[in-house]
């Protein structure tokens, strides 16, 4: 193969075509087109209406013998290009996306596909004979300027349609480039059916917005859960509307869709506390610098990410202030003003808030956030017991919030003496699961924090008893963060986009109007049984809505609600409405079933309980099957690397844990080909969970040994792969929103 | 008299004493003990501890003829001393607190009477013949030491209880000083009763705690609400429990007293927002520096006390971040983004969050905070028709957030060209009133921007009507703070301290056991019979408590929960259980009645609600009565001296309001005597009520003239004070918070 074209190159060769200083904008690298978009919004706002280019590489199916030629396919971002026509335009079969290996035989430059640009290739007499470049007619014939990529995915230069056009023929034989004009291709190929559309769709009426509706089809998700997660995660977030991104590298919005789950689970959660005795306050966002630093260890952990406000106005201030990465130092020094008698035990606040950490790595949306929402509980008591029990309270607490509100299975257990709050006595954790990545991730975390921090912020009491003297309080904090969230989108989605448990979907139901006739007026019928469906709903608590938006067909409608995760959809037509029924899809499993329209509200809200129940089993039973008893050290790292989670028979000793890191990490090179982004991940302890049991009889007198270090196990320990992709560094689990604590 | 004392004279005499090199701390001016406590913790937190004093300055009662003598009194902060118990002593009658001028004739150099401290009294031979001198006997016995001012409040030395005896002794004549023992003389003194205790309460226990009781006496409000207004609202906030000082300069903590009435108010207002389908969501706090730069109006305004980021662990930030001082930048260019087509028309997006304006000025505990909580709705209309509607249904939510939770009246109405938010078409707002200062405040504000907005940040659609082209969205705002809270305090509020609605107080009844006997387990049945009351009410969801704290008079008890607010008290003794009833003590009147313990939770709950209509109807009465509608210019100034709101027949232009605030101004030097912090304060506009007719008949013809101008007025307008205490410069009103805008 030829060697890899440098931006120089291209440039060079633009400039043998009279098109020089084109405009070339530097970035952070991008994966996908919203992210790119965001990133030339933010760094060039100016250009925020310049049109994205794509530049899709795809393989066709050959005999194995042969040597296939790649199709390499450069059109407006909004172009719809489909593989299926594109093959029978060239005769080729089934062409599919390029791997990672042919990308690289043809681009030898680009890191990862994120990086392909049509612009790399390399010169005559390459194309045509290795391989076949086709130009979308519309970016060709444009005098608009496009955006492309130079070499890589952060560096992005504007051209002419023409321009493009001409710096493809310029390194190509005569007329080896072919245009290509897909509306038109499109119409000549059999249409692929709407991803879940009924075949009575067809008939339907495909109404005048006809060129609108084909673009929105390209707002389907791109990437496929199984095959590119991150690419799949972030897809899935901005076009299901939970978030967006911001100007600011690592600062996200919350859009309703998402921020009415957090507002679901703050309604819930709030309350039970309530329950216990825990009162709402607000201290303010802001730390001097002396509060901050009393404590040296506290500080030393996040230190590295406090963002400092040093300048107000135009004037700089006296000493800079920081921004809270948490609270306990806003706090605790009021405790130990407010506390003076055992009568004003316990005292138990909690705050709603945000939180700032200034982090470096890869920001990621909810797991990885400059800025996060959480809520922050600070305890005191005047026993240990009542603290103790208090952990605990808070702990299932959090399990509800995963299992009852978000549909996700976490299992409760102790954190190991490595991997607990430094600060505190223990860490007590829900523990959750992504089996795409097979790794674990902290869901929220109740510490015991004993008496370190009333002892150094001298929180003290007289003892009830006279001659006991001073006592110091017995303290917990505890924290659930919006990374919940991306947990949920993480376990529930699938390639159509968000699965929302109906729970805390801000619209449950969803009604389409389906079978519907041409010519004004004459759904009108269906209209209204659609909004009185809708009302049947609305009336018992049902958070419905009828989707009655002129100008969309409904399987445009079906597969834009899928996206968004909507848990049920109810189509109604004319043939429903005759036999008194609505057909009922459910999201989380596309299956159908009618259902009739007599007492719909009370048959809808029963379905919904029915859907929350069997996402959570769904999710429970594929967590169940992944949590392995391993005995014997050779099954270790081949269960790691088969995406599974090991319970392992432990001696609890912090070497030990050491050592199962290392040694799963050294054998753990082979057998990660599908993870490359992991090569060599170690096995860390992820909690020993309070039930036991679960796991089957512990082996017992000879058997019950550790199987790192032989001695005798005290319990059986979940350990797991941790770094990696959504996974940080130093903790063993994605545990940076609760879990900074244990850094 | 002589010439003022000077620090360094008091250092001198010090020396003399050969008590050389005191510590002496620097520090914010501070008023009373609860801010000066707070200025220590922050710039000396190893002085936490130490013992405050207090320098108390009395004037007795003489003939009018003759000199009065003053008493200076020198204490143990913590010391109970009771004026009529001095004046016993030293045969004077009514000591009362000295006046300004008195202050100022004693202490030359004292600004205020916050500066007043004994070490800056003159030397010898004055003391016991121009004036008496009192020593709090414990605190010259005292080794520990003690805080004291020097010359100003902003100046702190600390000296040995000893030493001050010595350096009173060293500057007056022999035994002119004189040591008291507060607690004997009090006890040779008729206790004064507490504040609200019922007659049968003398005859009860007292209990062994007698001591810490006593000390909790002192607890109660310091300021007089007429006499002393800042002070005393600091003093009501701090010992209610609202908030509590913080470290940093204008950020305060919201205690759960006080941050559980914005919950109620977030939930209620919420709930309403949902109904017009307003959807809540969240974006950043930061604000790139371009973003906030990107309009140069808007910017302006508040640039002056905009936080910045620019440091982030040990790295300095490339650009600097901005903390959002409101969201107009932050929001609208993603709605330039979401909004393409009609259909996606009308936005209507809330946040509840915190925003940041670095205030230069006094800070003010929910007025004038660094930190403040508001919710910020942000709204995008095809047609102008339909925001202007909104702008009214918020505003009207506004209006019932004051009356119906607060109880606090406001009037709605529209706010002058002058007074209105510059960015935007016009603003609505909903106006209260604190009669305690006379002066107007601004509650909350709904403003319709136009497309003023719109046309700046490019949101704009296609039109339906295909003719028409592209429309600019029409852009409503609207924004309510926890300010609310400040003005209910102040309206409510008296000298006992907190006055809270029972809609929205954290605890609405109290139930507290009289009638107690000595002796271990012989008042069980009362307690019982008290928990058993709270059972009932709390049944019927009344948020009540019985408070069975041991160790405290129900004197004490009564004045604690008075000072707190709680709306209703219920008095259980056996008298009461015997006659099957409780009596019922009202906070807002102090109004007692007995009430039948059967149905009791029936009972309360309507009790409740006329409590609620009560306070509303009570203030609404006294806002009434200051809204005096003046035709003649000779009535203006008077009326504004007398503490009222000006209603004036006006013609609406901008010069003529300019005219009326200066000529109120220069006229009102005169009657200001009792309000010297407002010498010449000019009247401003306030809003033009929606109501006019509840001023009566508008004049007509020939009378129909401007007050100022004499055009033809267009309508009633209400005119108030604005500068001063707790009003803030350029905008007429207490504005802040939302009005910030209307610079």
């Amino acid at each position: 193969m030829s060697s890899p074209v440098t931006d120089s190159l291209i440039l060079d060769r633009l400039k043998q075509l009279q098109i020089t200083h084109p405009e070339i904008i530097s970035h952070s690298p991008v994966k996908g087109s919203a992210e790119w978009s965001a990133e030339l919004s933010t760094t060039a706002p100016n250009l925020s209406s310049v049109g994205l280019t794509k530049t899709l590489l795809f393989k066709p199916k050959t005999a194995k013998t042969a040597t296939p030629t790649p199709v390499l396919v450069l059109a407006k971002e909004s172009t719809e290009t489909s593989s299926g026509a594109i093959g029978k335009l060239l005769e080729l079969k089934e062409l599919r996306l390029a791997s990672e290996d042919l990308i690289k035989q043809v681009f030898p430059s680009a890191g990862s596909k994120d990086d392909v640009s049509a612009l790399a290739l390399p010169a005559n007499p390459t194309i045509d004979e290795n391989i076949h470049l086709i130009l979308d007619q519309s970016l060709a014939q444009s005098q608009d300027q496009h955006a492309l990529h130079l070499t890589a995915s952060n560096t992005t230069i504007l051209l002419k349609g023409q321009d493009i056009k001409s710096y493809f023929d310029s390194i190509s034989k005569d007329n080896a480039v072919r245009l290509v004009d897909f509306a038109e291709l499109k119409a000549a190929t059999p249409a692929p059916s709407a991803p879940t559309a009924k075949p009575a769709a067809k008939a339907e009426v495909k109404p005048a917005a006809a060129q609108e509706d084909d673009e929105k089809y390209n707002m389907a998700i791109k990437y496929k859960k199984e095959e590119d997660f991150p690419g799949w995660y972030t897809d899935v977030l901005i076009k299901g509307q939970m978030l967006d991104y911001y100007d600011i590298s690592g600062c996200y919005i919350l859009r309703p869709w998402s921020y009415s789950i957090w507002q679901t689970i703050q309604t819930w959660f709030d309350d039970e506390i309530k329950k216990l005795g825990v009162q709402d306050c607000y201290f303010p966002m802001f730390v001097s610098n002396a509060r901050l630093e009393k404590e040296k260890d506290h500080i030393e952990g996040f230190a590295p990410e406090v963002a400092w406000v040093t300048r107000a106005g135009k004037s700089e201030l006296e000493e800079p202030i920081a921004i809270r990465p948490t609270s306990e130092t806003v706090m605790y020094p009021y405790y130990a003003k407010w506390i003076n008698s055992h009568r004003d035990l316990p005292l138990k606040l909690n705050q709603w808030n945000s939180v700032v950490r200034w982090e470096f790595k890869n920001p990621q949306p909810f797991l990885r956030t400059r800025e996060f929402l959480w809520q922050e509980g600070h305890t005191a008591f005047l026993t240990k017991a009542e603290a103790a029990k208090e952990v605990m309270d808070i702990l299932d607490l959090y399990r509800k919030v995963y299992t009852d509100l978000l549909a996700v299975p976490v299992i409760p257990g102790k954190k190991s003496e490595n991997e607990k709050f430094a600060g505190g006595d223990y860490t007590t954790t829900v523990e959750g699961f992504i089996p795409t990545t097979g790794r674990g991730i902290q869901g929220a975390t109740s510490h015991h924090l004993g008496q370190n921090f009333s002892k150094m912020f001298d929180i003290s009491v007289e003892s009830p008893n006279k001659d006991e003297g001073r006592l110091l309080a017995y303290q917990n904090s505890w924290g659930l963060s919006t990374r919940s969230l991306g947990v949920m989108v993480m376990v529930h989605g699938d390639d159509q986009g968000l699965v929302l448990p109906p729970r805390v979907a801000l619209q449950q139901v969803v009604v389409v109007p389906v079978g519907l006739s041409k010519g004004e007026g004459k759904n009108q019928g269906i209209y209204d049984a659609c909004l009185n469906l809708e009302r049947e709903l609305v009336k018992v608590g049902i958070r419905a809505k009828a989707d009655l938006r002129e100008g969309y067909t409904p399987g445009w409608k079906f597969n834009d609600w899928e996206m968004r995760g909507v848990p049920l959809r109810l189509e109604l037509g004319p043939r429903d409405i005759a036999a008194n029924t609505t057909l009922a899809v459910r999201r989380y499993d596309n299956h159908k079933s009618p259902m009739p329209l007599s007492d719909i509200g009370n048959t809808v809200r029963s379905y919904l309980d029915e859907i929350q129940k069997s996402m959570l089993d769904k999710a429970q039973e594929k967590f169940d099957s992944c949590l392995i008893p391993v005995t014997n050290w050779d099954d270790v790292v081949p269960t790691l690397d088969a995406k599974n989670i090991l319970v392992l028979p432990w001696c609890e000793g912090s070497q030990c844990e050491d050592d199962i890191k290392e040694r799963s990490k050294s054998q753990a090179t082979k057998g990660q080909a599908e993870d490359n982004k992991a090569p060599s991940a170690g096995a860390k302890s992820l909690c020993i969970p309070f039930d036991q049991d679960r796991f089957g009889k512990f082996p017992e007198g000879e058997n019950q040994k550790c199987i790192q270090c032989g001695e005798k196990a005290k319990s059986w320990t979940m350990f797991g792969r941790s770094d990696g992709w959504l996974v940080y560094e130093g903790t063993g689990t994605m545990s940076w929103a609760e879990g900074w604590y244990n850094r």
